[in-house]
């Protein structure tokens, strides 16, 4: 695919999917867009089609043992996962190899840091019912799954992989700082935020926020951030507590 | 935005969005894009921009109380709002106003089979550090996360909400059948997937599955589904031992 230039090195995303004109679709726009066009990261497209059987080229077939849908043939998948391996380390910590499925393990934060120190990235976007298990385990393809609901196919879950991970990408984002307060970093949600004008609509500010104390409003967002997290992701909460030697159940004031 | 016909209460999603041309994007191909060009559903964007305040249009501003970022104001989101509020029901059972944070509530499939039963959908999509929480709390919108990650944008996540939702509108799918087997229809993972050719580099298809007893076949996928399920998501299979009265930890062979 012809693009913007790259920069020698630069972290590399390379995608095989039958709709290679969704790409960089939402990443061709602001941060993730302006650090592509500058050359920080790259975006290969490797079409599917080509690599299909016959005259119709042909890349999925009807599911061994019947059923719904149609099956991604291994043939067809393992000769565009054989393009996409040309120029990358065999180290798939350096370079993973990633189908988007919901039968994976979900992805995280903690994903998206590991992947954006490595050189890049091959994704594979599914369709259909899925793909041959067989082409996934003789390459070594990582199962991936942006969360527990099921999309019409693999794109738009590569892009939300690949804005994640960009994003950390030294240089990508502006402002450093702004990544590493955010929502996850220390595993607790993010504490609510004001803004311009003091009041609307009968509601002001948090009189704290306004009074110039930094430790005071240090220990207000640190407080909020555990509430929230304690009512909307106990899961988080359970996981914070045992990282912190505290009780999850404890009844402090917040 | 002028756009493809829409059947006459189609379901509608509207995204508030400063990128607008992020819109229809991946939506806009495969089975949610032809659904969308016969107006089985529809895309409405409501670009912030034009809300913003003063000569330069500004949406956001510094957070109180200091720290990295922009925070979105609450009185140029509230426009937007009103604006995406127009013609929509105020039951938000039937209309849901949606915020896409990283603090939000996760997503699931339960939650875009319930938004498919409504009437349509407002997402609004937050950039910067976040949105101020007066208007979140004063417009009764929901917070629903992708899933434990960071991106640039809402823009991606609505995309992933949107796709997600609209392939569970009847006729959207063309094979209905294959929506009902897929994986979390019933909280299992799903079983592995084999098509042709028969072997393929030395690798054959497990012989029950081409054996044609079909009662073997659902027992093989069953018994597979339930393995995987085990051994890459253990929350989800304590949730499905104890919807079926069985013991997680049982040993079984499987």
């Amino acid at each position: 695919m012809a693009g913007p230039p790259r920069l020698r090195g630069a972290w590399t995303a390379k995608i095989i999917t039958l709709f290679p004109e969704a790409f960089p679709g939402t990443l061709g726009l602001s941060l993730t867009g302006k650090a592509l066009d500058h050359g920080l990261w790259a975006l290969e497209t490797i079409d599917l089609r080509p690599f299909g059987e016959g005259k119709h080229k042909n890349v999925d077939d009807t599911p061994a043992g019947g059923g719904a849908g149609m099956v991604l043939r291994p043939d067809v998948v393992g000769k565009a996962l054989d393009q996409a391996s040309i120029g990358t380390p065999p180290d798939r910590a350096r370079w993973p190899v990633v189908y988007l499925s919901p039968r994976g393990r979900p992805f995280s934060q903690a994903m998206a840091r590991r992947w954006a120190q490595g050189d890049g990235i091959t994704l594979l976007c599914g369709r259909f019912e899925g793909v041959d298990q067989r082409v996934l385990d003789h390459y070594a393809v990582e199962e991936v799954s942006l969360g527990d609901f099921v999309l019409t196919g693999g794109e738009i879950a590569a892009q939300a992989l690949i804005d994640a991970t960009v994003r950390l990408i030294p240089r990508v984002l502006g402002n450093q700082a702004s990544t590493e307060e955010e929502s996850f970093s220390d595993g607790l949600l993010e504490h609510p935020q004001y803004t311009r004008p003091a009041v609307w609509e009968d509601r002001a500010i948090p009189d704290v926020l306004l009074s110039g104390h930094h430790g005071k409003i240090s220990d207000w967002r640190r407080e909020t951030a555990e509430r929230l997290t304690k009512e909307r992701r106990p899961d988080l909460w359970r996981a914070y507590c045992a990282r912190h030697g505290r009780d999850p159940e404890e009844d402090q004031e917040l």
